[in-house]
């Protein structure tokens, strides 16, 4: 467990290092920001990317934190009480192989530990299972933001030779939910009688490899998946226009109840407003401009800063000046 | 979460201060020790609940860790840009709420945060279930070593006046079950759309506040049941009687090794007296008195010294001052 | 038990019978297949709510199987040995309850006829899961095909005032996953002490309520989620034209192939055609008729027979026929 | 999945064949029942195998529903339009096949299809995991009443000769979680996008061979566990003595009061008799018989008749017919 726990920290921190570079590279790439599904306000890629670093780096804390408790080892007797060997023993082996010495065991190694370790995995699991996710998404016809990369020679479907189908955060997505449901056993192997019952084994000759060997499996697969992805720039700029600036309401309103109006007035006007250019698919900002309401309380230069994309990405270098990116 | 957190720890606390009591004060009293069920070698009653002190002390640190990772709290928009509001007012608003400034969000804090949270109150009823299955084992008919005690005035069965079932102890076995199945919700809930999707909000709902309630309500029964755990010295002395000696067979074997014989020589003398006591139910420290060949190898005073009880317990000290207990 | 699944096969049958409505209705309505996320061949909205309709059928099956199941009485006495009463009376008060006599029972009902009972709520809430994901897909902005209808004076976001989310549909997906978990505990509570321990029970008070009760709310919610559910059809026939035709490549392929040419050659001439399309975002079918290759083995009326919408959808009838739709 | 159901469906066949052997021959061999794990009232050991019979043919019932539903073939295109095959062809391949024709398919069979078949297997091991956990229990050191046969030259523990562990039956119990835990995926696996995401393919590669070899793998070792398990009737019947005779107690209440005591004084005065043979441990016979109040009520032949072993075995013909036993 210590040495397959070595493997994914350092898988883990392959991943930390791509999803740095990837956060850098666009942290000023405007981006629609989705909420339900549905167009909010903008972001940037790279905060998106900064956002599963913070992540990553919280789930390398838990790993080193699970194996850390896991690296015990123990030579205790039958049932753990020294009576042929002494625990000086226990210490010195231990210590050979630079495991901690547990301070007190069974026949056996208390299972919650076991426990910890194989649902940290099934929690980093279902952090890859999110990035994989919002890849899959990104990737739909609609959206086509994102793109695994193909690689020379790779067929897509044979039916249509354009298809490409976001396959490996597809299978990411679908061995996330072997690594979840493996914490149920590990749970279950917990509560055993008395001075240990052998029921915990068999399963664990199954849970144990599986879900470390998969979890190696899975960040590999991921980091060069993002690694080599592919960033449709275009897309992403049309699709945050898609919406023709109705992702600037709020701040309209904002900025009416700055200069006098209540709440409930902007929200009405603005409402009107936006409404309409939803239904007639028409610019936000136009309408806007053209509104005699709204133009006795705002100048052109007001509205034209409100307009002004950089605007919502003012605290981006904050937030990742507290990520030390 | 950081408040619920804060009183479960209270009751860890409560739970290590009693296992203490009861690890201290068992600490001599010999119990047979079994593993698979089966009657293996001696322990004591107290390095039973000095392995549940050390259990739940490991839950405190897990629980502690979860509660800090969950103490963050966010005014950070719709999408976590800071676009009308400055993280500087987050870091204002957290602080007096004594809450941690999380580095970067979307609409939401991540889930994996929640997850870990509800995944450690998992683990912690694994334990419970784990020390309240002990105490359903040795409270069966055969058995009957502890028991739960009942309060002035409760009845057993209505059918037989006698009959005392363990029904707390099942009870916590029983809740157990639902802290560990709500961890599924809380892995599923980590993998949302884009800057958030809100159907963790509907699961969340159900499983923060029951497995919170849950936990501090089977902690507070457990502690309860432990701290007023009749113990039935009869009976463990009757019980570590029962296979007549037998569990000094590898002591035995052991030293005849010391002696010279070989360990295939030696286990094959053994093994053909044990067999012989256990079929016969007679006392085997008798028959190895009488035995002609071990009488050539080992005195009546080395025979003596094997059959005495306190060697199996030499190192519990040890074992105690690791625990600092 | 019996009475909340009567209670939940009335709202399947709700389900289904809105199911039926809108397959009929949209029996011809194109929309684009989608697999991976990305556009496949046309379907028909029709078709859709079919296969959702036919999966309802089943879990009626399913859920009607296991209310048989369950639908059992027993007055068998303490370990199940009518030791002070005739199985006659057993059998005489199961009939005026209209449940079932048991063949035999320990002290209670084994525990497998609730899991089946808990399990196929949880197969319900997983299609149930589907439904409302698809639902949630289909609205996202770059989608928006359906729409979760909003009353008469809903508000959407405070902030965008045209933003309507799938909240309903998220819903569901977030209470699907605590019906899913609630199959956990069921089947751990299946593995009782000898003639019936009670660690089920405490277990049973969350889960069987909690089940029964959040698949009827869930299934009144969606039933009522689809009876009103909006229908962009300019937004589906939009997004059927996105990829401009190229869903027919591979019909085309196969024609080719009709004419004599190896599989090989038709995909290379089909592929370079369609890579070119995709590239340059251009109409497909424009490139297939100007392309002289193809022009040598199929004549215009072919060519315009291929990329007949409508040849799509001939087996339409056939499917809703074995559906008897 | 058909075949390997098929199997399945043997093996099944086989362990009911031997429980109901069991069944028979120790129709009438008295035994102590037990809840709670506390002594209740008398059973007989082959009421227990007819439970097990009793659940396994409500397991064949399932997997059969579970296969039947499975039995499926399709050939039904991209997005199962039939764009390019008739609807014939499949149904004359899945003739052959020996399969059923979906009524409807998307790209692929919907996965509720293959939930159900997986939560089918998880519940068929919650029953083995019952039964493998009882013999467990009966072969406790203090209970002993049944134990895993040993093979010719097999070697218990290394330490002491005799000590038998059941292995085999812990070993099925550690599985069982393994059977369990792949409903949750298979759960997961349900909610796929649109007219397919290939999520599940991956999670279904681990779970379906998983699951079906490791239920025949059990089921197996299981049906050879219980064909050649050791039966100690004098443990049964020593245990069943265990205490006294107190199991009587019930009905000498009932007695009683059929002799004109109200309720609550009969059970006053069994209570008394009976708490005092409990701590004294001696014979409640004894102390009925010299009791003067009881004697006022019940004549030494009516006393008798309650102390009579036989009068709870009174309905056992009736339960196994009822099993066509």
């Amino acid at each position: 467990m210590k040495q397959a726990g070595e493997i994914i920290i350092k898988d883990l921190n392959s991943l930390k290092e791509v999803l740095k570079q990837k956060a850098k590279k666009y942290k000023y790439l405007p981006q629609i920001g989705r909420t339900h599904g549905v167009h909010a306000e903008p972001i940037t890629l790279g905060l998106k990317f900064a956002n599963w670093y913070d992540e990553t780096t919280r789930n390398i804390e838990r790993m080193k934190y699970a194996i850390d408790v896991a690296s015990v080892g123990m030579i205790s007797g039958a049932v753990g009480t020294y009576s042929y060997l002494s625990p000086k023993i226990e210490e010195y082996v231990c210590k050979k192989l630079k495991l901690k010495t547990p301070k007190i065991t069974s026949q056996i190694i208390s299972r919650d530990i076991h426990c910890q370790y194989i649902n940290t995995i099934a929690i980093i699991g279902a952090s890859l299972e999110k990035f994989a996710l919002e890849i899959r998404h990104l990737q739909r016809t609609e959206v086509l933001e994102l793109e695994e990369s193909f690689t020379k020679g790779q067929k897509g479907s044979s039916a249509m030779p354009h298809k490409k189908n976001p396959i490996t955060a597809e299978q990411i997505c679908g061995l996330a939910r072997i690594l979840r449901a493996n914490s149920i056993p590990a749970l279950e192997n917990v509560a055993l009688w008395h001075e240990r019952d052998i029921s915990h084994s068999s399963a664990e000759r199954v849970i144990l490899p599986d879900s470390t060997i998969l979890l190696d499996y899975t960040l590999n697969k991921l980091t060069n998946l993002i690694k080599n992805i592919v960033i449709n720039k275009d897309n992403i700029s049309n699709n945050l226009k898609l919406t023709k600036g109705l992702y600037n309401s709020q701040y309209i309103m904002l900025k009416l109840t700055e200069k006098g109006l209540t709440r409930e007035d902007a929200y009405k006007i603005v409402q009107e407003i936006a409404m309409n250019c939803w239904k007639m698919n028409i610019d936000f900002r136009n309408e806007v401009m053209n509104n005699k309401l709204i133009k006795k309380y705002l100048t052109i230069k007001e509205i034209d800063e409100i307009f002004d994309l950089k605007r919502f990405f003012t605290n981006v270098d904050y937030i990742f000046s507290r990520l030390k990116l």
